[in-house]
């Protein structure tokens, strides 16, 4: 078919280095989620400069990120969090250490970039707003599937253009692949480490949610969780949706779970429909799936016409540059404080009401 | 791609007629609405004769009908009533006449198939139950959105199947194109004879969820409706959408619209994602958006492999037959009674709970 029929959106190219070398120091703190990798390359692609890596459950893991990217391994957590060249400290913890990790970066001084999920409780979010209000630190989080994936941030683009009218509603569908079950570190399989489902992988979607449809806030109207195909391990849950409503009027609905089957050649085929009073997006993030074409496409249709555009290596990841520079120019370009925290309390909250499908399994 | 990765699901072929030439015979009502055409040619090909075609509303719609199936214009509904021959009458009246009209019928001895959705309220519903206890006929329902899409008939064998293990979920969007403003009759907008869009196009959603999960009931956790572009037509809902847990754990959730845009090639671009412990199923039910693609292509990711297949004509529509059958054995292969009337039931409650997501544009 016609990629365009009469219609012009296209990415814009990748954003370029916003810093030069040294001149943005940060530090990495923890290392338990791999997704540490990706919030580094992040931001040394964005300009910044690694200096330290820590991490005190696995040295070598730090060993090896430090030759990777000329960083130094740093001796203990205080060591970092004493040296004036860092404005910003990385970490990917276990989920239920993230918050208290970030409070004690933020009382030294420092900027925080946790993995998503960014804290687990409600309590933890009180602790982490307070500190954020004594410190003037930030507390921010990678939400990756928004930020690192072109297709969406490219989506976020068409939404602020207009591209669909006004958004009535998202759906996400957050799928990932377990693996043999057992496979993961003990952590994962423990509520009270990893929070529940739908305040881990489904933090992912709540941001998307405030992001897409720009509600700055919603009420929860169902939420579910359950473990339908992991009996052995009784505190995880592999599967959980839930359905809000948004403070603007719109709606969504998202499903994530841990059933990702053998036969897909993706680890999750993530996607994201945007319903838009003049026309919709559908994000095949990962995989186009019955194909053989990879991630990032998106397919716009709407009162101009239908075109699939595949944005792999076109649209780049701006999250970082302006992380960076939202660092050093105390702005909130990137993402504001109050958007950050909202989707991380919408998923505690998530968690919180959730209904157990299986209740003769589940404990937590 | 390779289209089996190991995998041998395939259609089985088309169903062929099961009673020969005025074995069955049948008459038509009422045709308002235009899935009386689908209705009558399901029948038609699965070897029922159309004897009787009556409207009050437009007799030239009658004439035309009854010229094209060599079938005799009825001079009124009595006439088709009183005929013995007739063992079905098959109707889509305006909405809120569908249970009157069909309790009208059945009290007259005859099995009635209406257009979906087959009642409006919880009245007509106990209406419609109570006539059927009181006469043992039937009250049939075009759910076409499944019954009428091969796509979809095929999902239901792949299911029964066990090719997605056990069914945990089930999404489905039922976008429609409105066309230009106020180009549909009166009754489209009148909210008192179309009932609202849950309960009118959301219906084939709600048969869907009850015949793919195998859940025999459900709970309405979530219902909303809203008037989002049509300010003109303030009794007219143009979104929809809600969440439902069923009675075995599962989860729906579904949404529906007039807002299919112009650069559309389909009227809509009706989708249903059923997920699974074993894999999960995708149905791109009349386009597969983005590429030239017609309609019925079924994805189906499991355990072996993906497997894409293109299932227009090759699976055809079962239901029609069966349910020729069912009137002449008296049995309920087809789909049950309590199944058909379940789903008008849901849709009824889903319509009732809505929760209306612009005030100050909708009354009803």
């Amino acid at each position: 078919m016609s990629q365009s029929d009469g219609m012009n959106y296209a990415p814009k190219g990748k954003p370029n280095p916003v810093v030069g070398l040294g001149e943005f120091q940060f530090a990495v703190a923890a290392m338990d989620h791999g997704h540490i990798h990706g919030q580094v390359n992040g931001l040394v692609e964005a300009g910044a400069t690694l200096k330290w890596v820590y991490d005190k459950n696995d040295p070598a893991k730090a060993k090896d990120m430090a030759e990777k990217f000329d960083a130094t391994v740093a001796d203990s957590l205080d060591q970092i969090l004493a040296d004036d060249e860092i404005k910003l400290v990385a970490a990917a913890a276990i989920p239920n250490e993230r918050a208290p990790l970030g409070i004690q970066c933020m009382e030294a001084g420092k900027d925080y970039f946790t993995d998503k999920t960014p804290l687990l409780t409600l309590e933890q979010l009180d602790a982490v707003k307070e500190t954020i209000s004594k410190t003037g630190r930030k507390y921010m989080v990678y939400y990756s599937e928004r930020l690192h994936v072109e297709s969406a941030m490219f989506a976020t683009e068409l939404i602020e253009e207009g591209a669909i009218g006004k958004v009535l509603s998202v759906t996400g569908f957050g799928p990932h692949r377990h693996g043999p079950a057992g496979s993961r570190p003990d952590w994962f399989y423990n509520r009270q480490q990893y929070g529940g489902i739908l305040v881990d992988i489904g933090s992912h979607q709540l941001e998307q949610f405030l992001a897409y449809t720009g509600a700055k806030d919603g009420k929860i109207v169902s939420a579910n969780v359950g473990n339908f195909g992991n009996p052995d391990f009784p505190e995880f849950e592999d599967y959980g949706d839930a359905m809000i409503v948004g403070d603007n009027g719109t709606t969504f609905y998202y499903q994530v779970h841990w059933f990702t089957p053998d036969g897909s050649k993706a680890w999750g085929d993530g996607r994201t429909f945007i319903t838009g009073t003049d026309g919709y997006i559908e994000l095949r993030k990962y995989i186009n799936v019955g194909t053989d074409e990879g991630g990032d496409t998106v397919i716009l249709v709407n009162q101009k016409g239908t075109q699939k555009l595949n944005v792999a290596g076109k649209v780049g990841y701006k999250y970082f540059g302006a992380l960076i520079l939202d660092c050093i120019n105390r702005t909130e370009n990137a993402m504001s404080q109050d958007h950050a925290l909202k989707a991380a309390e919408l998923c505690v909250r998530c968690q919180m009401a959730a209904n157990n499908l299986t209740p003769a399994t589940l404990t937590g």
